[in-house]
């Protein structure tokens, strides 16, 4: 349990950070579609390590494969399954902390959970994990693409206290891919980027927010009571590694407003009912209206941290701890596509299950 | 789909505020367990209409029935079945807007995706389906309860931009039901009701913020990667009617930390693994550390106002609309007992799924 | 766990033989459907003990309620849920058994399972459970007749050694239902009845076969591998109580033939597809060929005799018992409507999920 | 969906007979259990093709690769992934059928489904998918055996006509292993032999049982209504390629018996609560009752035969088809080992379920 998410494009994904590979398998992809893997490849070379110089060094190529469920490069209705190797896994550089927990990992509770745990590089609960996702979520964007036109598109809205200016409306991918921060607000970008130069240079992390709009959402999507658009899309990415934070629409912000202000209008636009605001980010009672759904993601800074810090060890004896090696002084340039792919492959699922009971 | 949650300690919620009943079908409940019907209906009596000047003032008493699964005063281990009947419903009221789309209600989605809806006080998309996820919660926490000691306590944090100060580590039951705005913080929570008033008399609504605290959850409990504690915690509390936020540990506020404050340094307290800081909100790696669980929920200002809004009707023709009746100028008060119960139901599963792999 | 069935068209049920009332929940109805509660209730009545001389005796009218899920006689497309209260229950006929375990019935399993159990009537593990079944299963019946023109239809084909010749391909509901075994051939149907009567007369009980037959089902249903349509209707037919044996097409009979004489040679009929011989019962690889699906379920003689029977207690002391009261001699005449629901139940959720995946 | 199985030792599968690869990826193994991958390539080994000179003799060494959810010998709890890579696949010899369909194939019934298909060797219609299967199930076996010493042994009972005589409390692997059959009556063994040998010469195939027995299987396995145990072990079954059949405990046999002879009368043997006779095949009421679980598998003969034989293409026009190459004249003997993964992996996963609810 816990590998898989999805109830009809069902995703199961697998590996550790310094095992021998990981993967996904793709249940309920709709069969004959010629499978886009230049756009596969394009969001994991958009996730993988090294790529600036604002973000973790190891060198990973991140190559993915594809097994099954594909013949003469159409998809074949049956499991799909990607796999990408590890290549620069450097499992001697943990080996110091094999038997202390890192502060604010997982190391300790893996160990209460599983009575052991992959010391090597975080083991499942590494970020790397995230390639799998990447992958499985770059068929769910095409699927989506292909039958209802649905475009996803995600962010960094802000680096520690800096707060980018962003019209969700108006944003284009070549705006955020213009800088290694993703921040399609040039100035803002430019000092995040000098922030996160200077966490690193402190051996430190800071946090930050990704944001993100799919357009072209039918309305109809969503499946109340329990799987709401907007719980499956909280839980897709509050599952990311350094996530603490979801918002949908207005979010913590319209707390302080009042109904009257909050409610967004019906109106007639061209012979399409939508609303003259979006404080609903595009979901209303947990189905889309039609409208762009807009989320936002909190994640913490990271906790890779290259300063000595207290720690116990796996006997609770008190001791000190301080990593050495790589590390990723912000998270959020890479999360960008994994929060891309996550919301695809809930949207993705969506769709297929409203095809299922529509009338016609 | 839809309609269920979790997957072993599985509940199943099915009605309309203006149909006949509601009610839950509780699977995976540990059989044997005398259970404690008083505690369902105090769960229900605290989220019911009518108990305070600050609440709506639909009647309804509420009262649970539990129709199999229960022999002799004890669980059975089958499915229980609960069914509430509805009385107070008056449909008349809402025949008016049987054609018209309330303003950030789900009256336009739930007819753009089923075709059709039941136009009579919101139907499934009304809070009122909440009546079902009380009752199958006190369930969850008695489970809790017996099996491990975890206790889950809520209250009001916020109401417009009132922020309440509140220790979540001294927090008590009865501190937050001192008051009918459940806010432990006194002072605050005068104003707050206070405010709540004012807007009552504007017709108007406001938004909230509920925090939760989980105490005593064992360290363990979670599934990495999909199904990790503040995944399905998320799924949970986005499920909720109005949420439009949520946040586990530090949340957006997280954000803005370095990593080397943020990190929760390891202890060792009394011979337990504990850490110094809970910024975590006792999840690492989506997995329990003994720490007491932390979130927040935000609750957009409800809907429902007295205040006359443009919108349009089923075919797209501008129009005006107007409610009358009863509705609640805040949901956060009554929203207390509703988090608390989808917190139980979650945490109640993943204790049974721990316990299914856990060695011994 | 255990109680719900299916992945789109999901169905819940719960209830005790006698507990206050048996029911079921039915998520993922396709919503905009006239339902039509007469056919549900004709099912009803055909299962519900009491009908002819040759059933159990038991008063039980069985009506069903509608509880939520409809609006103005129509589907919503949320969760439906369905009631049918017990009158005629009479828990003391059972007393005396409440410490000894009846050979053969689930008494022993259900205390090794669940440590306790509700000793009226057999609680969870009656036959009576099937009254939610039943339920579920006629909307299942109407959604299949209206999105794709399916029929289903069941008759007993055996009743102890005694084997009935029916052509499934001209077989009609009025040749089944015009005997009270439910055989539709008319002599072998008068021996059935007389052994039904001799076997009572007895105090024993005797097995039998029930044949179904799924007439215009489309080519392309089923989801290998596991979810194979012969693997979903085998679950089915063998969660019945009594069952012991499934068959589809030639089933254990095949055994004998060789490849040659087996296979089903395809031909072009009206162009259509189809094969020239059915050995394969309609589904080839786990998919539907458009040919009608032939299966059969055997049913064990049911356990309740009037005949002292060693047995121990729960304590493991060697004991005896003799059951009184009411007893269904052979179950096969009340389960064909039982097993034509289960069939209805697998083929409506897959005709669900493959709407989803198909192209256009 | 339909490529997984199982709800907490859950278990995916994919690949193509002549794709790249096959696998498995399993969820909700227990962590720290030093893996047997001895174990695991024995029962591939019993699987394999070219093993005998009675099974096809496509040559694949089909060897095992881990590529995750292992570490230092012992599983991590998170998910495993197993790979087999295909060497002797040789589609050329399936050119010619790529626009005829094979009788008794899912040719069809996958172009029905899906619009198109692999015609390489069945594409994942071929039995090939069944070494996952097996793999994965041996990972089950071990489960099984370390935490509730269960023991899983099937045999061919049955091979054409000719029907074999084993005791299951008394047959052993050793007995199964003797002889290319697997057929633990020696004699029957070598009649079957013959009768293999001879349907080969003529280009045509046969059919056969396998029976199984599961040894130590405790009291209380199995989740009325739905997930019965046969209800689950009748799905695993019936998924297998060219399963027709099921039967449990006393089967289409028991139809013909009265109550009286075929109800299984409880004794105390030793202290332990046991039944004098097993018709019920160790499961009541769909709960396992401690005796032993027996259960019968039908095959069919194999569609693969090498004589000509009338079909149509994929535009319905008439056509003839004569295969070449390789094929299992009689599928039962490499069934046996799939018997077994099939049964495994359906008794582990209650296994687990049954510690998630149990007391204690």
């Amino acid at each position: 349990m816990g590998s898989s998410t999805g109830r009809i494009f069902r995703v199961t994904t697998w590996g550790e950070s310094h095992g021998g590979a990981l993967g996904a398998v793709v249940e309920g992809c709709p069969p004959g579609m010629v499978l886009d893997l230049d756009a596969l490849q394009r969001d994991l070379d958009r996730r993988r390590p090294g790529q600036s110089r604002i973000t973790t060094q190891r060198k990973e190529p991140d190559r993915v494969q594809v097994l099954s469920g594909v013949f003469e490069g159409r998809t074949l209705g049956t499991a799909i399954s990607l796999v990408v190797f590890n290549t620069d896994a450097d499992p001697r550089a943990y080996a110091p902390f094999k038997d202390t927990f890192r502060p604010s990992h997982a190391d300790f509770t893996y160990e209460a959970r599983y009575g052991l745990r992959n010391w090597q590089g975080g083991g499942r609960a590494s970020a790397r994990e995230t390639v799998a996702r990447v992958a499985a979520g770059a068929i769910a964007k095409q699927v989506l693409r292909e039958l209802a036109g649905v475009e996803i598109l995600a962010w960094v809205d802000r680096v520690g206290d800096l707060v980018a200016g962003v019209d969700p409306d108006a944003v284009t991918r070549e705006a955020v891919e213009a800088n290694p921060v993703r921040c399609p607000d040039p100035d803002m970008a430019a000092k995040m980027e000098a922030l996160i130069k200077e966490v690193r240079r402190e051996g430190d992390t800071i946090g930050g927010v990704v944001r993100c709009v799919a357009r072209g959402v039918p309305a109809g999507l969503g499946d109340p009571v329990f799987d709401k658009l907007e719980a499956d899309l909280a839980a897709a990415m509050m599952s990311l590694p350094a996530a603490k934070g979801f918002e949908s629409g207005s979010g913590f912000g319209g707390v302080g407003m009042r109904g009257s202000a909050h409610n967004d209008v019906f109106i007639n636009k061209d012979g399409q009912i939508r609303t003259a605001t979006n404080h609903s980010g595009g979901i209303q009672g947990g189905i889309s209206n039609g409208m762009p759904i807009l989320l936002s993601v909190a994640f913490k800074p990271v906790a890779t941290i290259f300063k000595e810090q207290d720690t116990v060890d796996r006997a609770g004896r008190p001791t000190t701890i301080k990593p050495k090696g790589r590390h990723d002084p912000c998270v959020v340039p890479r999360a960008v596509p994994i929060v891309e792919a996550g919301v695809a492959l809930v949207l993705c699922d969506h769709l297929l299950r409203w095809r299922a009971i529509r009338s016609g």
